[in-house]
């Protein structure tokens, strides 16, 4: 027994905070058997993916490893922790295991991908046990910002570890389970080799709040106003949903919900008993009706995307319902760094309009779903682990996080994703790393970050894009100089000529004067194409374009 | 004299936080004697402007009207404020004033150019004027982040405007003047028709916080560090240079500018006579055969930007000095929104290197140079003028500024780029909108935001590109089918086959069954080439691509 081990392997959310991934595994060296917690994605941006649909883990060495994998279990139905299940299933065919909830969600996304319902398995909470190969794992209560978040008891012949989730300590969060205390420390009880612990808001130095805090300052804020009063927030943070249509309920509105994912979200939670009341809803159409005094809407897009209800009623309309000057819209969200862009442009838009924009500046409207760094204290304490293995945060935060542990006299290591950890013994250690990386979903086509791909588009994006055509006679000899085509670049530079005349002009040179031995050969032709076009568009307009040559011989 | 006029105009500025350009005229409509007043950049970003080198304010009306141009003032040495001078100098032709700090970084961006030093002309602050056609106008010192920042009083025949420029109420700033509330006041008294007033901070509620307070908690912090220190924060923010260098010096450590922005401000503070002292500062090379604990760096970059000194030291070395465990790195600046995912970056980065990071979350080691709400009410009674125009804002923050301002009894309105008013009533009046938006340096050559080549750039990144090559023979008849090239898409799609064959064959099948009237008409055969093309694309890969189809006749 002494050469099996206990692994952990992040292949996602470890290093970055989105797509979570983290594997454990027993058994002999390279043989043991293995579950999958959480398989999420994360999203694109311009910077660094342009073009990009999604981006999911690179989980190629899970793929190759799929006869080992037993079992996938969802810790909670965000994103980053559910939204890569359907896309993968088929290349790992294991059961997921989740709660109501969840499942519920994750169902909604395996019938995207024509996959059965009974993919995913509905489990019941703690102290119900999966069985997964040499692992038993339950799902022990724990609040978040979504309804039946849980952390995972995973136990296997090396001991108990206890993986977090995504989590905070709230008492009193309005929608699902409260945190708590005693039921937590009866998991530990039997002692716990490790925690696995989210590290999101380590450097979040006061106590987490309580959902239960945002009840009254938002009904105050709703029954002051006298317009339309739009809210956003996260669709799937239900509790908040439910506290902002009571809230306009109170004050005498008509809720609507505008958004896809609003309305899922609330649909899903009614559906798995999550959610046993909610006010009345009208639908947008009905809505179009009612006095804009009476009407509160909670709408999608809180981050700023550009589709979403929030940000189509900030350029004008949707479905129908227009924003005008003395409306009220309410961010009770934080917006999530690198979003700032979009948010604040929708804020500048409804500026335009005349409408009121209300953000958390003030804290009183929105609180975080995440455990800050007394909480995590709090946590380490209750279930009193071996080693503490921070997750769920960039490096920072892992490394943070890990001196936290460290210096209340844990064992910890910052892991991140692609290193494999043995917990067997008593600290954790370093037994191999694999490679990780990012996958995108481009169309309807997976492809590796590091392709080539998305380079080249940034390239084009960066430097423009310019074509050459050259025709060359049965005896190599080029007909009509060169035809050129410029996308993304000024159209004259500084002769004060069309840039393309220009180009064709200083190729038609190069291929007078080309020698034979350039002509004949492939290589060598566009090499001199390519560099004549870089040199003649510096002269002309400072920038030196990427370039596509396509050379056709008649012969 | 009652059909001449006092305007306003700003032509960037109003609307946005950055590339500041304010006209004021006077005279009979049409015939305004103008000044402009300040004349600044804003920095591109990959989400709408990729490529770009830098963004000035398009000043075509000014331009067309160079002729009644008195003279352009510079109110600080900020980019925002500066840095479009030497770009638009020939084409305006005005004498350009300034006070001596600004006076210098002027003159070294007139130089870049070819500009003569005479270009500029320095100013001694109030009570001096210069005379500006109907204008006369006055430097009035500020305290701001930037040496020498001055609001300015500019008197015509239609009385007194306070044009603000970006200010603090700092009463000891370390650097530079303090703000002077009885000097603004002695300028306000002979009555002020208008304040044009900075709205950056509208939106802060708590008084804004004195650079003095910085240089305790900073020496605090550098003193308990036990590896080499490095420091970013605006190069142009001499006082808080100044302060670093202090506490470092004072901690036994050899101080290091590195960055050539941060050199060349401590170099114009000096030779200005700004900065009377500084501590003694090494090279690079001399560093390098300091011990790391005996070292403080002094860097650029606080706002992630790629090829400064702060990203390069995370990334690897800068000027052969690298950063290793134990060292720190504060970050003495606030991260500009939509600028988080570069600091981000490097805070990771420097973390992964083991290097501890200190950011202003603790509001110890940063503060603002902007009046916050409670200083901008403060302003408005010291001035007490007929009337309030909120500039340096985005949208929200005029909005906010001239609610602001009306409820407490100043007329006020939200005049936005391109919006004329009419000083000379009690209120202001808009009279007129003229065209303004952005002008892109791309390279070496100016091109509009609304030419359509950044479109291009933006629709390749997203969509890829794909390059078609049709040649037809004498007769109009294809020759060999269609070549492609495809940059920026995924090489295979569903039929698992390369993307350009599928398309070559797609393309291939077209053009043989192609009518004549198609073959012989560019427009048509173009037109069909690169609908067969985003048809073929979408099955293969679900992305419709950019298209240029060249099409080379024999004939």
């Amino acid at each position: 027994m002494s050469s099996k081990r206990l692994i952990y392997l992040p292949l996602g959310g470890a290093g970055e905070i989105g797509m979570n991934a983290y594997v454990y595994g027993y058994g002999a060296p390279d043989k043991e058997r293995l579950i999958l917690v959480d398989l999420g994605v994360t999203f694109p941006d311009m910077d660094g993916s342009p073009g990009v649909d999604l981006i999911l883990p690179d989980i190629t060495w899970l793929k190759e490893r799929a006869d080992r994998l037993e079992a996938i279990f969802i810790t909670h139905a965000h994103e980053d922790h559910v939204g890569a299940v359907a896309h993968f299933y088929r290349d790992l065919g294991a059961p997921v295991y989740a709660r109501a909830f969840t499942a519920n969600i994750a169902r909604g996304k395996m019938a995207e991908f024509g996959h059965s319902d009974k993919a995913v398995r509905t489990v019941s909470a703690w102290p119900e046990q999966v069985e997964a190969g040499p692992f038993k794992v339950s799902f022990l209560p724990i609040s978040h910002s979504i309804p039946e978040s849980a952390g995972l008891v995973i136990d296997s012949p090396e001991g108990r570890v206890i993986h977090s989730g995504d989590f905070k300590l709230d008492r009193n969060p309005m929608v699902g389970e409260a945190f708590d205390p005693d039921l937590w420390a009866e998991a530990a009880k039997p002692g716990v080799r490790a925690l696995i612990c989210d590290s999101t808001n380590v450097f979040s130095l006061a106590p987490g709040r309580s959902e239960s805090e945002l009840g009254a300052p938002i009904e105050e804020l709703v029954s002051k106003a006298s317009g339309m009063v739009v809210a956003t927030t996260f669709a799937s943070n239900v509790a908040r949903v439910k506290t902002l249509a009571e809230a306009g309920e109170r004050a005498g509105r008509s809720i609507v919900l505008l958004g896809r994912a609003m309305r899922r979200m609330v649909e899903a939670a009614i559906e798995t008993g999550v959610l046993r009341s909610f006010p009345k809803v009208v639908s947008s159409e009905e809505a179009l009706n009612i006095p804009r005094e009476n009407l509160m809407l909670l709408v999608t897009g809180s981050q700023g995307e550009r589709r979403a209800a929030s940000a189509q009623l900030a350029r004008g309309k949707y479905r129908g319902l227009t924003l005008a000057e003395g409306d009220m819209f309410l961010f009770s969200s934080k917006t999530i760094p690198g979003n700032e862009r979009g948010v604040i442009r929708i804020m500048n838009q409804l500026s335009e309009k005349g409408v009121d924009v209300v953000d958390d500046s003030t804290g009183r409207y929105h609180v975080s779903g995440h455990a800050n760094r007394p909480d995590l204290l709090r946590m380490h304490e209750i279930v009193q682990p071996q080693m503490v293995i921070p997750m769920h945060g960039e490096h920072r935060h892992l490394r943070e996080h890990a001196g936290l542990a460290k210096a209340n006299g844990f064992a910890s290591i910052v892991a991140v994703n692609g290193m494999m950890l043995d917990l067997s013994g008593n600290a954790p250690k370093v037994v191999g790393f694999v490679d990780t990386g990012r996958t995108y979903l481009d169309g309807s086509v997976k492809i590796g970050a590091l392709d080539g791909v998305v380079r080249d588009r940034i390239r084009m994006a960066l430097n423009g894009h310019v074509v050459v055509s050259v025709v060359l006679d049965e005896d190599d000899v080029p007909i009509d100089g060169a035809w050129v085509d410029a996308m993304g670049l000024a159209a004259k530079g500084t002769s004060n000529a069309p840039l393309a005349d220009v180009l064709e002009e200083d190729l038609g040179q190069f291929l007078a004067r080309a020698a034979r031995k350039t002509l004949i050969d492939d290589t060598k032709l566009e090499e001199g194409l390519r560099r004549v076009v870089r040199q003649s568009a510096q002269n002309e307009i400072g920038k030196k374009p990427e370039v596509t040559v396509i050379v056709s011989r008649m012969g």
